[in-house]
């Protein structure tokens, strides 16, 4: 039998009463995701599990690649169901790693199979879901509305239309999808398609740069947008002529290592005061080590599960890029997420330093986040912010997901998060307080998003 | 029902047991801590439960400002009962928070309270604390002395009088309030207030400073300190001329971070060298990052929960500053702590390079510190030296703290401790040893902090 | 009664079960361990308990000195029975320490002695094991063969004559008793005795010495090398001329940190060329920080019991480096083992980036290893893993020990998998499915390592 029931991941009776009486129900706040707006818009269908499933899951083809199977067979020119097939030969391996459970609840919630998927299992599971797919409750909006979605946040360049978000809208479809602001090609100065970039914005000087950042803010808030977004492999705090910089490298001159970190903690400064004036939340995601295998990277291009962990000292220096802006007043709502298991005490205590009313949790430390999203690291995440700061003003789950399955990662996290607090109600280390307990509960996987965004 | 009973923390009956049996009547040698000695000698009163629990407490502060609260009613000019009600408001969403269980344990072993404090509580509370404050059994010295401690060593500057001491002696005191020499002022040759601060030791040369400081720590010997203990943002190893820096210094010039680093280096040599001397033990504090807002720092100071975690590497430099004083003769009896939990195993490993006959344990891995000072980061920090050193000869908990009802953190840990012992032996990874168990549970509750220190 | 019985460390049924179906009789590949191959050679016997536990043992060593031991009662001229009282009145303090543990497997498994040892005890298994140790079957050969030993890996330097390999091999001993190649003598430019060591090489310039060390490369592979191993304090990757600061240094000039960097990683791409040309498996040990104590280094030497765990970042250096020899084609399978449980998730993360086909599981996360070589840093280890790769393609444990009774290490680890795994079933977060069981608990403790390095 399957491993999904009832008590998944849930080990004591308070545990599954809170989840099953207060978070199960709650609709979803997925304020940060990597779904492509377009494929909302269209209300694609998916022609096979491959498609769904497969074709553009990095961490799948992560755990592929460690397990062996030639490129062809992941990325490569194999036939749909011989990768399919390679993907199911691996999953067994996994023990213990989250894609296991990731794969089971989502074979179980939306194609009701019960059964794992190993080599034997292929074929079946193959056939079933291939034949469900063909039902148009398995388009992108069906998918969507059946998880009680009731906001998604996508991931945006500023110079991005926002014409499917729009259309979306104008459709009167029941989930809002809103843009996120991510100006990171921006920001990286030191990419070698920096010049290109900043030409196609029109902008000539780092003043009109700035002011044409300014007017997408604006633009993205009109049509709905809430939050930013930042990667960040390192925290840049440098002081400097951010513009005289900009000229050099847009007169085509070589930077070094600290005028990059100038102009991105300048950059950084000019749009962090524009997010607080429009009462956004600003997140920071510190951490990603890019692109790390040249030869694959000029094979298949970025975000192909290249990526791993960087573990550079960040303490001084977010304190530092933090402190500037709360200084000049312009600090916004910010919510941290480190890909370093390392930096949670780190985070979870740097918060603590910059909160102040009227916003409750107005600093939060993100959930845990890629290579953390597991058990074990969202519990790490969970007990670390319990233990430094309020967890019962954390703002809870987002999927960070390329995939219109990946909603049960909210169920996953819900589970978790119950079973920890019930852990806690019964070991005695809380009272048995119900209306405490549901406030906590119910806040984290739902209301605190929903007002601290307030879409 | 409140969450404090004869079994909170103690999940086994070994723990149980061993908490009964050997921990719990232990008097309690609290040998760091930040209490006011003058708070000790005028044996003071509190008139309210905002006196005892809130108005020097920025563990607390911290929380109620990440739950939203204004700074009016934390620090500001609001009324004690409107600070004490905000508090209440907040303790309900620290759940796993440290700061939970301190609280319940301090409201019903000093008050007998055991309904937890929520907005609905507060009021009754308040009343309830307020009437037995009035009693002569909340004194400074009564709550001392109801705690059982037999030793406190309060945290005092190197040109500070001790008088509060020697009154408190004179009195005749049933429990030994000792000083502990900390001569951060004199080693933060960076800090704007340095140079006023040495005019006022007389020194007018680096030799001359050395000197005095010498001088001191005879007088703080002669009333009774065993201690000294340092402040470290991080740790300074760097070779050169400190007389010249200092002199430089005083003249109002601009040091750099190297040279800062030399002085503090060679300063640290000299101080280190008298307290190996004087057979004294050296605290290092590794790892705050302080004042991190400077808009509160300005309005408010330091100390009032703005501080957190720094996250430096700090191998190779504390390896060679204690190879240095080893290598001539003047390694004192250390107590290492850190800030930062991933430098847990540096530390627990770090202190067996130079562990040395005749002292058991010369070198401690000290107690889960400040963000440290919960379950997780206790149980951590217990297991760490466990792994990697002898847990058996662990001088044990203190309370680091600036209120007199914080004694009840030794009862926390030693709950902690028992259970996790309790823990091992119920699993069969440690024999169900009388003898030993007994040894190490009082030696690391009571006898080898009075044998380590030799008070 | 002694703590070593069938459920030692097994907690649950199915951890049992598969304990014992399928992990207890398998037998040993140990491939990393810095066993004396003279010592097999000559199927040496040992005079007592001492020689067998403690002559060369600096774990406990360390633990002693921790206790406040006189260092003639652990390396200096006091008596060998002397020596083990000392050891074993540290032992009952031990609670929690690895020794601890290794030690009663070792009592237990080769002496049936179930009696915990401590300063009671100590006496009669002195006696006990003194009189078993005259026995034959308490040779060195002895022991690996009732340990059930198939392959042993020495450690060994590439200018090593390997005439004790051959020896043994010529002896027809049953177990393959195998070379490692450890070039870390030619890769430590700074080191004093590097000038030496390579004039008597005969090596005059930097090419003639990579030839010499390909020459060996060869050599150790026609006498069943199939590894290599480097020990870095850091991991270094700078680009520059090697030949020249070879020359450099050997005309006894200084050479710059930088100068030293770039000679290290141009000699390790040079060698790993050769490793991947051959097939081998390369292993990478990162973060010791060694000899940390000079006083005692100049008493008593190297490997005595005074290193420990250096913390620098890792991530970009450790991504260039690998990157680096993936792009010229001369990536070999890699083990990368870390000192500093802060990297787990950095490796775990890391060697995704460069698994590639035909080797399932290419790159390794290596076993908790030294100071982690301990339940926590064990399991720490394999959840790390499991989170971020296949732990069902993880080639498993080693002793790494200079001790011929460290083959417990292997069951203690066994131990502790099979009781991971069961857990996972037993709380419904793998399914009970037989097959894929089997297949992940043999391979982790034998079929993967003999399928990986095909000695």
């Amino acid at each position: 039998m399957g491993i999904i029931n009832d008590n998944f991941m849930l080990y004591n009776d308070t545990g599954r009463y809170l989840y099953n009486t207060y978070a199960k129900n709650l609709p979803i706040i997925d304020y940060h995701c990597h779904l492509d707006p377009n494929m909302i818009a269209t209300n694609i269908k998916f022609k096979n599990a491959y498609e769904l499933f497969l074709a553009s899951d990095h961490y799948k083809w992560r755990q592929m690649r460690s397990n062996g199977i030639d490129e062809r067979f992941i990325t490569g020119d194999g036939g749909d169901y011989e990768k399919w097939q390679a993907f199911a030969e691996t999953m067994p391996l996994l023990i213990g790693n989250p894609l296991y459970h990731w794969t089971a609840l989502e074979l179980k919630r939306y194609f009701d199979i019960d059964e794992p998927l190993t080599e034997d299992s292929a074929a079946s599971i193959w056939d079933k879901c291939g034949n469900m797919l063909q039902s148009d409750t398995f388009s992108s909006r069906h998918l969507i509305e059946r998880s009680n979605v009731e906001v998604i946040c996508t991931t945006d360049d500023p110079f991005d239309s926002l014409e499917p978000h729009k259309k979306i809208i104008e459709d009167g479809f029941s989930s809002k999808v809103l843009p996120t602001f991510r100006p990171d090609k921006a920001f990286d100065i030191q990419n070698p398609d920096f010049n290109s970039y900043i030409e196609k914005t029109g902008a000539k000087t780092y003043n009109e740069l700035v002011s044409r950042l300014c007017e997408r803010i604006e633009y993205f808030h009109e049509n709905g947008c809430r939050l930013s977004d930042h990667s960040m492999s390192f925290v840049p705090f440098a002081t400097g002529n951010a513009a005289d910089i900009f000229e050099k490298k847009m007169n085509g001159k070589e930077l070094s290592v600290k005028e990059a970190e100038v102009y991105k903690t300048d950059i950084m400064n000019r749009c962090a005061e524009a997010y607080a004036k429009h009462g956004w939340a600003m997140q920071l995601h510190i951490g990603a080590l890019r692109n790390n295998n040249t030869r694959m990277f000029n094979s298949i291009g970025a975000d192909s599960g290249f990526d791993s962990i960087n573990d550079m000292c960040i303490a001084e220096k977010l304190a530092k890029l933090l402190d500037n802006l709360e200084n000049y007043g312009a600090l916004p709502k910010t919510i941290i997420y480190t890909l370093n298991p390392k930096d949670n005490y780190v985070i979870g205590a740097m918060i603590g330093n910059f909160q102040s009313a009227p916003v409750p949790g107005k600093l939060q430390f993100g959930s845990g986040w890629w290579f953390n999203d597991n058990r074990d690291g969202m519990t790490s995440q969970l007990t670390s912010l319990a233990n430094l700061g309020i967890l019962g003003r954390f703002v809870g789950m987002l999927t960070d997901s390329r995939s219109f399955v990946s909603y049960t990662r909210h169920e996953y996290f819900r589970r978790i998060l119950c079973n920890l607090i019930g852990e806690w109600v019964e070991k005695g280390e809380y009272p048995r307080d119900e209306k405490a307990l549901k406030n906590i509960t119910e806040g984290i996987c739902y209301y605190n998003a929903k007002k601290y965004f307030n879409f």
